[in-house]
């Protein structure tokens, strides 16, 4: 751990564990790329998706313990560009996201989707590994 | 636990804890909060900080397992309004944030603020109660 | 015109007229609130929503040569916070705004609403005062 | 002009001008990449920086009557990533932004660069053609 880690360590509880930790900052980058990239126009276009996706996933790793991120855009979800107005806008609804955060020797896998049944784009823990 | 509850937990692995939860849904809404209102305009006015501060507490707070937010806005570095483009934004360096969440018996306290020695708004676990 | 609206005034072309400034910086502010608010967390509480639309309408206000905001989130268009899941976020269909610009002598109403007929919250100049 | 483009005219003053109105679209989508993306994570990589460029070009040109928009992130002004705390956010201060709309027979370029007399990230217009 270099200084700039152990400089942080300072505000955080003495009773964190490795593995309250490596949930804890994988659960902050989820609620991040949410409310960053929620509203961002996008139509059915394979280019402007995939690199949407890549851009979320590029930019997001540079926060802290993530080790990989996936974001995955239902191209189905999306409206496909007939006329000047029909364009979608990045949402819950379309979104699909995995995170895998690492801190110590934990990993944890979250994610978020949205859920039918709670007509709400969920976050959840997937696997804890330690 | 409600039906809507139970849903929701069938997406999460079996072995997450009640703490492992609460630290979950707390580190979402720090995450959340951050990247929704970074950017936003704001000046060194009392009114539009006490305004600013309060709509982040109550929105943020629909989100799920949150029991209180605190914003607090830091006046002394937010330009005055002197002239037209005499204005900030909303950043990691004028906010300081407190979230309290809690599943379950376990109530966790979180936060965020700028750390001089890191140059960043580091997100951090005050306290695990339990 | 002081000395900080002087030496923004060299950026612009030499043929941008009153009008069409005022026209600018109305369009960049309804382009900012869309951007900066949609997403936030919202349900059906008269408290959470007033306090939504005062800080949207004072922090967008700083922005140059806004004369007026005016933000309406539409109750009936939210869910109402039943269980820990239900409630909506900031979207196009669920918020009105009403943007006047000033700039010289030229007042400018422009605004954003949802409309059914594009399924697009259509933003518009409503009426050119000079 | 469609049948779409019809629906929307209907809710701009009638004394709008094509001229008004290419200026309009073009600022509207200023605003919009600014609060957009503004507070990204990013950091001195070329992978990274290109990405969200090309993300930010590609997905906010759905936007209505923008024909062209180009991002330029400046490296020299983010943060290398030397250690986990080491990155920055997309900030007025290390983006250029060139957006070209079109609107009937009028083609207004407009842009946004940080301006150091006025510690301000400046919209302005460049060019009307007409």
């Amino acid at each position: 751990m270099n200084k700039f880690e152990q400089e942080a360590k300072k505000y955080f509880s003495n009773n964190v564990t490795d593995r309250d930790r490596a949930i804890f900052e994988g659960a902050i980058t989820l609620g991040a790329i949410f409310h960053q990239f929620i509203g961002t126009p996008i139509k059915n276009d394979p280019k402007t998706i995939e690199s949407l996706e890549k851009s979320i996933e590029l930019s997001m790793s540079c926060q802290p313990y993530i080790e990989k991120i996936t974001a995955k855009i239902i191209p189905s979800r999306l409206k496909s560009g007939e006329h000047i107005y029909d364009y979608s806008e990045l949402r819950g609804e379309n979104l699909i996201l995995e995170v895998i955060s690492k801190y110590g020797n934990v990993r944890v896998h979250s994610g978020m989707k949205y859920i039918d049944e709670l007509d709400f784009p969920l976050m959840y823990i997937e696997k804890i590994e330690e």
